[in-house]
């Protein structure tokens, strides 16, 4: 079965993030990555059509119960009706998880992957999280570009 | 986006199950569709087999949090991590339903599937349901053979 | 910690089902187990509202985001924001599950609780299903009123 | 129906944080509100425990399918089976959040009840968040003690 990986990021993001996103995509279906986004517009737009600018396969699991908010460069669209629930699967699915950008949303889908702790989570800029003591927690890998991202994840070494 | 259909069935089957999950991907995949089932063995395992033979996208949902048990037919698997929660996503999915066989698993996404009430859901053999009064409660489509199956959809009229 | 019992039912349910959801809560309360429902009207209601009689607690796992269309009768409310996928965690919560009347969505609970296997399935009235020879595939116990249907959940012998 | 108040928490956590809960525990349980929590230890049992001492209701969700590692001190637990996706459903179930400690799956609960956005959010220590210009995003509420903790959400004005 093909690598798959995951990449979150915000609904309403910045264009250096929209092509960071593109970009991410583009890489990944050119390694012959499935790449799992959450199906809707901003970075997760991005990541989908990069990814199909390459011929990839992508997957949108959507939180809605049916697909009519899809992306349109999506090759399947899991509409899950779970509600931001689906933040988890979106985790499961992945050998490595690249998050570009910041938002409420994509913070939790990034503690999820952390928390899970099985596979690499490299960010793309976003936001950042400090402990009590003003420390990272530690874990979090960060690159400064797609490619860099790609190589922190280790999938292709 | 492609039509999505969902092919529902129990883990362990009969050979005549097998051959017509087999058969329905074959056919399912031949019109383009893209194939979303519950990624592990029998009929899941033989509409994923059926839909690989003809080149097609077959999305496995697994109930578990991780693809270890996966089928090794599916082009992509999403471990879901939900148990049989799980099956409520796979009708979710879903232009049309096709239930292969059955079991208690596959009877919940049949309920499910008629429960949502939005698409067409088409039995290939299986269990059947009665009311109090010993009628079924109506709406279930039931066909002979694979093409029947497909036909009943209305999907391809 | 207390026993947990599931009860099961449709949204709009017959007179009949209604005395029997409504005396099932009622006496399971008086039992000190705390009932698990859907939360809405109908059966869910009904049982709920027995419960409610005889100073139990009882929990409604909602499909919906919010409470807004939580029955009156509850002591918690939890709005799981899942759909018709909240139908595996009410029998997931059960040391029993007890299932009034018939529909879709009964009869999805119904399966996915005798699909768990783990614990006593009782049905008062309701949905029969039959597998492909015409026989009840076995296991479903059945009652004829609701102190018999406490009975044969075996939690208080 | 009765107010209903989240609090989050690791499962390991210090004895400032424990006392913290459990004195959290106590006082919404005397303002007669729902305890909803994780179900298990650290902060989830500290604030079962607290709420149990005032005679207050306390709800466990579960991640786990059963409840054979639910916490001693809950009036329900609902084994939800969904891993962390059960997130998502602490947070919904809530009039307002309280976060006690931090912890990646706490910080998960943090981000979705800001994604979620309806409720007031209070910290009690625990993890800080900040922006790529090292801004905080804003909208987080922090207490400095239990009391405060429930005057910030507002509930009981």
């Amino acid at each position: 079965m093909a690598v798959q990986v995951s990449v979150c990021g915000p609904r309403e993001c910045t264009e250096r993030e929209w092509d960071h996103a593109y970009e991410t995509g583009r890489l990944l279906a050119g390694r012959g990555a499935v790449v799992i986004c959450g199906g809707y517009g901003g970075v997760m737009a991005a990541v989908a059509a990069g990814a199909g600018s390459a011929g990839g396969v992508v997957v949108g699991v959507l939180s809605a119960a049916d697909r009519s908010a899809a992306g349109p460069d999506l090759t399947v669209a899991l509409p899950t009706g779970l509600g931001q629930a689906r933040n988890a699967l979106i985790v499961n699915a992945a050998d490595a998880v690249i998050v570009v950008g910041g938002s409420w949303g994509t913070l939790s889908e990034l503690a999820l992957a952390m928390r899970r702790g099985r596979v690499p989570v490299v960010q793309l800029g976003g936001w950042r999280v400090v402990d009590e003591e003003g420390r990272p927690p530690g874990g979090v890998l960060h690159a400064a570009d797609p490619a860099e991202a790609l190589r922190l994840t280790g999938l292709w070494e």
